[in-house]
């Protein structure tokens, strides 16, 4: 095989790949984990259910898979948000803003990211929760980074957190493309009541309430 | 058959139609709606696969009888809780509090009644819809009511009666018995967290901020 034809082969095993990893968001969002068969998978795909196993080891590896890229897409986003601006309400506004969007726009994936994750064999679980956790811990350190500054106000940074996160994942459960809000404009009302629920001052840093 | 013999026969057969209900509400929260199978529920409650069918029609009966028991005990527990008070906030701590709490201590039978919905047949589904539009309108009405008293002030009644309904139902994803927090310590402090994403004044009406 000669360099040209290695390289239309491997991008044609990406697409396929990509082709099954996409059939496998679908139909685990519609039918759960356990409800869906490789066979189905692969049919939606366009492909035997023998071939599946030449592209990916297992349904459960499918799962981890795009477990693993949404989960390592939100940690990044939250990441970059928080550290866009060294004011925690400027942070805070961004961090919620682009979780809710992503979550909205993203409800397919989602659902599958969030409520699948008992189907995953130990260790790709210890895997997905270390990045859980390191997302928790991003914005529960940035309320507390309000706190500490004085310009947010909540008794318990830990659980206003897990109440932000509620916000954005819940969306996968009930948002709809065809209904009457924009992930925009979700996200753009969330992240103000993210600013209430926090205690965030109005006004800018060194002004009282 | 006398009295006495049909009226133990009854009570068996209802304690046997239980049964099958709480093993149903296990399977399907464990490995969802189409991952579980008549015969595992059969298997849960000690009964042959043959049998569930003398006590229930299907897996879709079964899975209809929770959602509407669930979603019955939610309206009930939303609409006492808007009656018990005419100041608004009182009755929305109240409303969040009874919301977070039920979905708290009933994580298990939420997950089913709020993530299995699309399995519901047409009919059953237009019936569980309609009751869960019952409890969004009487949340988003008791907000309505107290922006209309100018004691709470948010911009949309509605989106912030969604994010309520978020911070409860989200719950069913993430709480676990093991944890740290008690479902009457979330609630309390998710009843304060209600109150800031509304807007409300602090302090009795009649004071100003």
């Amino acid at each position: 095989m000669d360099a040209l034809t290695d390289t239309a082969e491997l991008s044609r095993a990406d697409a396929t790949r990509a082709r099954l990893l996409e059939a496998a968001v679908t139909a685990f969002a519609e039918r759960g984990f356990h409800g869906t068969t490789t066979r189905d998978i692969a049919a939606a795909a366009g492909l035997s259910p023998a071939a599946l196993y030449v592209h990916h080891k297992s349904k459960e590896e499918l799962l981890y898979l795009i477990s693993r890229s949404g989960h390592d897409h939100v940690l990044r986003l939250v990441q970059d948000a928080v550290a866009s601006s060294d004011d925690p309400a400027t942070a805070l506004r961004r961090v919620v803003h682009d979780f809710v969007v992503v979550h909205a726009r993203d409800h397919t994936s989602t659902r599958v990211v969030n409520y699948e994750l008992t189907a995953l064999n130990p260790e790709h679980f210890a895997e997905i929760r270390d990045i859980r956790h390191r997302i928790e811990q991003a914005i529960r350190q940035l309320i507390e980074a309000g706190v500490a500054a004085g310009v947010f106000d909540t008794p318990d940074p830990r659980m206003a957190g897990a109440a932000l996160m509620s916000l954005g994942v819940d969306l996968g459960r009930w948002y709809r493309d065809e209904g009457g809000w924009s992930p925009e404009h979700i996200a753009d009302q969330y992240a103000e009541m993210a600013l209430r629920i926090v205690g965030a001052r109005s006004g800018p840093p060194g002004t009282t309430r």
